[in-house]
């Protein structure tokens, strides 16, 4: 299944930076404690360039951006769409994201005493509707802003492929729905998805239970 | 009680910048439903400069820095801790930040039938963990990255506010007690929470009940 990592990971493969991927069991925190020593928060990803080390996946999306490909994945300051460009990219996190960990947590990860339908109803309500403000604004154009693809796609495009893993992309609208086939359709998309598959059986790392992607 | 608003009135408190602030009741999609035509998400802050409109806290917070404080509250792509500024800035609000609403969600804005003691203890528990691994640097340094106040502490110092208003500040660590203390001592924080207090007794805003941070 693929966490929060993918986002870095799909940057990466778009702009065509040389890498190194290590797999994780997930989740780490239980499954490989050594990683503490890497990162003392336990959480996925984690990311380092040089002696820059960063967590956020969104933020290293941003990071990449604007150091390995301005004016393509990035918007920099001076550009129309530069506030709307840093809304995308924390929307997608904390507005996209995160509620659906709440669903997947007590709905997957905890046992089965301690799952709480009430809490995975509260969040998943809470993400459509976020979601669906996005629709008209996707009818008409292809990308979130300034006219192009950029890291805000990869930003709000994880949170539509976690919310298709864990079961409710039926409920996406027609234009959500679209996007989400154009974004799931790209080649730098689905290098990401051939690099993670191909480290994870490399690596020998045995993982959770994965939903797959529908063909 | 601040909500994630006063982080940009934080921003603009600290920059300088002219703005007109208009409260609301809390929660607007409950008691001020008109203003869905502002914000069809609901959620506040709903901030607008010219053509640009954004909703996401912290991403405000660093649009403010870029566009009207280059070299102070904004750290520029070219400089050392430009990739740890954008981490805290996300850090601040997906991490720490989105924990604590459940926690204050579940014990006191929820219907008493509908509280949930498990997710408080789960997202308070969360919260102290991640709050914890930043006790080492702000021990050393303190602000948070380029050796000088940016967007990413009033990202992260807005949520050291939540913490206090709904009871977990107790918690914090020593480094982190004191760079609390550093910040809300700081004059922009403090013209921040005057301008909040006069626009709500100008605009004659009830607010629900709040929690007053400490003298």
């Amino acid at each position: 299944m693929s966490a929060r990592s993918f986002r870095p990971l799909w940057a990466l493969e778009e702009i065509g930076v040389p890498y190194e991927l290590k797999m994780l069991p997930f989740p780490p925190r239980a499954l490989a404690r050594a990683f503490k020593d890497v990162n003392p928060l336990g959480t996925i990803p984690a990311f380092a360039d040089d002696a820059l080390f960063m967590t956020e996946s969104a933020a290293i999306c941003q990071y990449l951006a604007a150091r390995y490909s301005p004016g393509a994945l990035d918007v920099a300051p001076h550009e129309a769409d530069f506030g709307r460009y840093l809304n995308f990219l924390h929307f997608g996190e904390a507005t996209l994201t995160f509620p659906q960990t709440l669903v997947l947590r007590y709905t997957h990860l905890e046992p089965p005493e301690r799952r709480q339908p009430q809490i995975v109803e509260d969040y998943a309500r809470w993400f459509h509707a976020r979601l669906r403000t996005l629709a008209p604004l996707l009818e008409a154009q292809p990308y979130l802003c300034a006219g192009r693809f950029t890291a805000a796609d990869i930003s709000v495009g994880y949170a539509l492929m976690l919310a298709e893993l864990i079961g409710e992309s039926e409920r996406f609208a027609p234009p959500i729905a679209q996007y989400w086939h154009r974004l799931r359709e790209r080649e730098g998309f689905l290098r990401a998805m051939q690099a993670q598959e191909n480290a994870a059986r490399a690596q020998n790392v045995s993982t959770v239970p994965s939903p797959q992607l529908r063909p």
